[in-house]
């Protein structure tokens, strides 16, 4: 057995019983110390980001006061203590027979295992939003760094460490995982002593964590966040009325963090008219004068250079436009990536399903469809997704055939704005039926993830 | 293709966007129509299922009353509405950026397969408590009935076409499977059109099925309830002061019902002195006296006859009484079960895991331990448990290290109490880790379960 994964178990198991009976403030305190630990890294965090994961210096400072919002945000559902959601039905002695008193409360699963993600080095890694659910309701937490940014990740485990020991907790309320190989995640979502596992990356690692869960001799609850394509729909009239604020919202939200958001919106759907013309030659210029981008790893970049190719030589796709390509710039040329738009239609799009398959980078598909009644065939068609948009004007898609196909495929519903930029909230729902996670009835983020790593627990006393 | 599963499956299909939408007010008069016409079919049903499974009238009508009691719960929980657990954070349009609006609402999976139990003709069956919490929220119910009681199945499965007729409901809203074969089973599970399901049964049925959930092309959540040996542990003192009521108490909960209940307390765990040498020979007593009695099926009969068989065989362990053997009756004999009590040591109890395997039937075990400390050692060698008693004096077990283990490793904990007898409300929790069930953070009884049906939804609009 990898002797890091069970002494990281064991340290777990040890501390759960001490961590999950602590009161709700003793866990809010800690989650408190690590956000002020994290702020107090100041730019040594910044820099070491930004040197790991080429992300710019001022969305790693935004990342960075959205992990601590995050802890804190959990720090008050910790202290409130609401989120056990107590029931109690009394007794009655009068019954024949008796009632018993019988009362129930969510408690923790147990220790839990956290898969960083590589695209948000700190707001879904090591301190990230899985982290802080899972603490904040009494799970111990392991976490797998992500390869991608190791300094980092050890940066904010040191933190974590510190702010354990400052509020008195044991050791084993948090380990981190190093080693970053596909063996040592596999080995501790194994481990007996693990009880609940949670994972943001690609449908591959992801599947296989999920499926290794399951096969264990006490299968575990495992959530993996797989990404989607994020379809929006902008039907004709909408489009027209709003052309600039479409084709310049969509073109950053393609090509934010260059493209590698879960939520990127991989393909959009338009009714083939003047005002969908006037777009196609919007976005290609926009994306034309796109700058080419470092990706968060030379793999990751490998893949979308080779899913870009691939898709561009499928029958029925052409490509609308591309921007600075990745070789004007040989400074960082293995993880440099340029954006890419293509441009099919609504037939080509249904008969081929690697089409509706996430390309992870600044890349989408436009479809040109007939009329706004393909727009339903083609949500039909999709998989599960994280989120699906639509830009209509307001009531029109109430009750409509589109809008419940959609709810149906998708855990969130944009209406007129675009899916990047996922709001940490007690409503957000960043989940969806599969293969965009492994249980729809789960959310990553927002304070309903905290539901991941609890169960209830009923206690029943006679009537008196 | 099977005919059967398929055109079930169309049907609730088609029906679950207009099920879905209808209003909570709608789906609750479905659910009391169903209650009201269980009623009407008066004697005729007591002695179809009396017939069928042997159960006696008495325990069919108390059975009958459960379930319209159901029925009408969660007929109030569609009607109030307060399920959906609405939750909205408000938009702001001041801050950089633009703070969208964000509302979401668990809204139900889609259609619903429910696979009817042996046990409880009624209550967890064809309009049992998993029909019912998957109507309540606008799910489809597609039931596979139990081979063991088809008229009854049938009878319940005509009122419900009725009331659904009578509602003005679409007939796909519900759906009867009558062919009780496992490939009709699988083949239901495997239906694409298929969101959801849930199954109260052996283990092996339901490992089957949920394995099947899992590898379908789109995995679907599938919670199987499979029983589980309910242990309990009675402090000495606490033994001494109630002999008699624990005596008569527990050879009832370990005979009602011919032992065939989920909850069964299948193992006792005593300190070895006076008193619990008194209550073995009180046990012996009451168990030699129970005349046998008639099990649900003549398989279900064979399976308890040859694990009795087993365990007699078993180093260390003896049997300590036998009620009427199942040859004194011939009229019934291939399902007439006589029951068992067995006795060994905690040593025996801990290093062969066999005992503690579920032996569905009136048979018990009792384990008597030196000390009360090997009681957490017992506790701790258990594996998931849908309930765990605790005969102890008020207080004395809090904060205790047997309390924990056995939060750890059971749903539900019950004190000065049995087992048996599991109450329907809004704080039951009838589940608990695997392999009591294939998902310890639901239950199957009580108003928490309609969980299992439903997955956040939502939905997003800019601020103003």
């Amino acid at each position: 057995m990898n002797e890091e994964v069970n002494l990281a178990a064991n340290a777990a198991a040890a501390a759960f019983r001490q961590y999950a009976t602590s009161p709700g403030s003793k866990r809010a305190q800690f989650l408190r110390e690590i956000a002020d630990g994290i702020e107090q890294l100041g730019d040594t965090l910044i820099e070491c980001v930004n040197r790991e994961t080429a992300l710019p210096a001022v969305r790693v400072a935004n990342e960075r006061a959205r992990t601590c919002m995050q802890l804190r945000l959990f720090a008050g559902i910790a202290e409130q203590g609401a989120w056990t959601g107590e029931r109690n039905d009394l007794a009655d002695a009068g019954r024949n027979p008796p009632k018993p008193n019988v009362r129930s409360c969510l408690r923790p699963l147990g220790p839990a295992v956290i898969f960083a993600a590589s695209n948000f080095p700190l707001a879904f890694s090591v301190a990230g939003g899985d982290t802080a659910a899972a603490l904040a309701v009494g799970c111990p937490v392991i976490v797998k760094a992500h390869p991608a940014h190791p300094e980092t990740s050890a940066l904010i485990g040191k933190v974590i460490g510190e702010a354990a020991a400052k509020c008195g907790l044991p050791n084993g309320v948090f380990s981190l995982l190093t080693d970053g190989t596909h063996e040592t995640g596999l080995a501790i979502v194994q481990h007996p002593l693990i009880k609940v596992g949670a994972f943001t990356g690609s449908q591959r690692g992801g599947l296989a964590l999920w499926r290794a869960a399951q096969q264990r001799d006490e299968p575990i609850p495992f959530f993996a966040e797989m990404g989607s394509i994020n379809p929006l729909f902008i039907f004709p009239e909408t489009l027209a009325r709003n052309a600039e604020l479409i084709a310049t919202g969509l073109h950053a939200s393609m090509t934010l963090g260059v493209g590698q958001f879960c939520t990127q919106p991989g393909v959009i759907f338009l009714v083939e008219d003047d005002a969908s013309r006037a777009l196609l030659d919007r976005l290609a210029a926009l994306v034309s004068a796109t700058p080419a981008g470092d990706m968060l790893s030379a793999s990751i970049c490998e893949s979308y250079a080779s899913a870009i190719e691939e898709r561009g030589k499928m029958q029925g796709v052409r490509i609308l436009a591309s921007g600075e390509s990745a070789s004007h710039n040989s400074g960082n040329a293995g993880r440099r990536a340029g954006a890419v738009l293509f441009v099919t239609d609504a037939s080509t799009f249904i008969s081929h399903s690697g089409l509706a398959q996430e390309v992870f980078g600044p890349s989408s598909l436009l479809v040109l469809c007939r009329s706004t009644a393909d727009y339903v065939r083609c949500a039909e068609s999709l998989q599960g997704q994280l989120t699906a948009t639509i830009w209509a004007e307001d009531g029109m898609c109430d009750n409509s055939d589109l809008l419940w196909a959609l709810e149906q495929k998708a855990g969130r519903i944009v209406f007129n704005g675009f899916p990047t930029g996922v709001e940490v909230g007690s409503a957000m729902m960043h989940g969806g039926p599969f293969p965009a996670t492994t249980d729809s009835r789960f959310t990553s983020v927002g304070t309903r993830s905290i539901y991941r790593f609890v169960r209830p627990v009923a206690w029943q006393r006679p009537a008196a």
